[in-house]
């Protein structure tokens, strides 16, 4: 046994609710009088109900939040921040809305009290990024990371279905990675082990929801909230705690074989990214599996099935999420070329060897039937 | 789901030999120039020895730790920090030499590097304690919370066995009692079943060791070190590991009914601490997994066993530690004050309800047939 294990201050606090009960004294906790408040368009009303009974404290509201954070908009946040001599920064929204609220911290080392509307997880991890013409800029910095998160799943369980298994799987990602990533470590792997069971409970409550609204086509017409995921009770709690669990895990183990291998298919073939992990995770997990049999084995248990890589497929395909590359739009001409820069990115750390060959290897067999 | 769970800035780097491999780098990171070391006379000339690589930046070296940090030598150490105008506090040795350092810690708000020579777990934990005159004063702040931990099962690995299994069996209380103690998370929880399989891991191979030993008495006495644990490799590290897992668990769950039984005998009668928790642990157990099934049945998965109660009863039988607290020291005739004393702390938060009758159930059970 041999590790390294790093833990940042930060406080959650996990409850039906808790924006109506906690939010007022956490932002106290924080001694905080002057706080600017950042929301996306679709948040502005909650985020104005929220904020009632501190409403004196409320120094500005940035509403402005856009997707994918452009670097313009980060700017703009900062100034209005600076302006406002804000010492707190409350962001209420989805992952771009913490994402803006990040790049004000990290340029004005301000803390963030973080409610997020979205399962993004990234109220968990220390990673800032913005976009300017289609490009990411992205990088870790621990003052970005927010001081206290209030999760809150009254304000998630009626996001819609498909957005919800997206991430759920994308946090599956990070949490089955967290075995094997380069700051892997027996706590950070007992960590991911709650979070897999936590995704896969709440993937598979999804799952049982949406089938029976199939089966009952009528209900789903007469009900005006059909196209949400109606998660059953336990199924969001346990999407929106997963989701937290594996973004904390992926902030200590940080990406491996995985996620190299999705970070490079999204830049270069502009895939999307979400609908890759569901594809790829599956493979590098079989391509690991004989490697590392115990962590199989703690998959296996985590996710509640016989076997890790045949369990984590069937849990994949429960959920209606791609299979294959070809699926989420890679062309058969591309394949070459997806090995190659893949390889051009080695060496990574890995449980099994990976050069070239692996990498062809595993993206033919992701690829699909036809490759 | 409805929880609360905080973090405190921390890193722990673990693995045989990182106190050569890693001490001189994480003094450094943590920007110190002007180190006072901290240890006892016994783990002198290892903190010499650890030192040599950075000698120049140590300012001052204070060896008159004795046990239980009496108030008299902490204040000394206080001084001796303040006049040798340290800014990082190095402690090497035990429970008492981590429980010196963080007196200084409190008082002169400087970090802590701990390098724990026993399992006493006390460099996870933001608790303070000092005597005087046989009276104990303790508290908590985050200040004296350890910043860096180096765990090397080097250190500990020869550490006398009975001492071992009395550190193990506290620290398996600390796990145990973290899934129903006043701050019980799921992340808590998910902790402390990481904490208890290391535990329980470790404490079977001490066992097998001594029972080894007890079979092969002539190389006992042939060995000059036969009156240490010389436990097999695995069992030591999962034991350090455990140890400090625990306390890191107990940190964010507090203590609970169990603590709060062993704290009222011990300060009343004063038996041994480590004892009592090895007697009492069962019989809180027992009480109350008929309330939280789940939770006894991630005990018995934790500890490898197919009941938790009766599991762990044969876990603390075949380390050979105390069963009753007849064995303990307690008289018949002073059960009924205990049971008075210990009902006058009440109430507790407990997944049971807990009034004097079930105080004195359990304590009737703990005392074992005679009572």
């Amino acid at each position: 046994m041999d590790f390294t294990y790093e833990t940042a201050p930060g406080r959650v606090i996990f409850g039906r609710g808790t924006v109506r009960r906690a939010l007022p004294e956490e932002v106290a906790r924080l001694g905080a009088d002057r706080v600017m408040v950042i929301t996306g368009p679709s948040t502005q009303a909650l985020a104005h109900t929220s904020v009632a009974p501190f409403a004196d404290a409320v120094v500005s509201f940035f509403t402005d939040v856009e997707e994918h954070v452009p670097a313009a908009v980060a700017r703009r946040a900062v100034a209005r921040a600076r302006d406002a001599r804000a010492d707190l920064l409350l962001s209420i929204g989805g992952g771009s809305t913490t994402g803006t609220a990040k790049i004000v911290a990290r340029d004005l080392h301000l803390p963030i009290l973080a409610v997020p509307t979205t399962y993004s997880g990234s109220e968990a991890t220390p990673v800032w990024g913005t976009t300017r013409d289609g490009r990411t800029e992205t990088g870790t910095d621990p003052a970005v990371r927010p001081r206290t998160v209030v999760l809150d799943p009254d304000l998630t369980d009626r996001l819609p279905r498909d957005l919800a298994v997206a991430s759920g799987l994308v946090a599956l990602a990070r949490a089955v990675e967290a075995h094997w990533a380069p700051g892997a470590s027996p706590i950070g792997s007992a960590m991911a082990d709650e979070a897999m069971h936590a995704l896969a409970t709440g993937l598979r409550g999804i799952g049982r929801d949406s089938l029976a609204q199939a089966q009952a086509p009528e209900k789903a017409l007469s009900d005006p909230v059909s196209v949400w995921a109606g998660t059953p009770t336990t199924a969001g709690e346990q999407l929106l705690y997963g989701v937290y669990l594996a973004g904390a895990t992926f902030a200590s183990t940080g990406p491996g074989l995985h996620h190299r291998i999705c970070h490079v298919l999204t830049g270069s073939f502009n895939l999307p990214q979400t609908a890759l992990h569901a594809v790829v995770l599956p493979h590098v997990l079989a391509f690991n599996a004989p490697a590392v049999p115990r962590t199989a084995a703690r998959v296996a248990r985590a996710l509640e099935v016989e076997e890790a890589v045949s369990g984590l497929r069937a849990l994949v395909a429960s959920v209606g999420a791609p299979r294959t590359l070809a699926q989420v739009g890679l062309l058969l001409r591309q394949l070459d070329e997806a090995v190659d820069r893949v390889s051009a990115t080695l060496p990574v750390e890995n449980p099994r060897h990976v050069g070239k060959n692996e990498v062809r290897a595993i993206l033919t067999a992701a690829y699909g039937e036809a490759a």
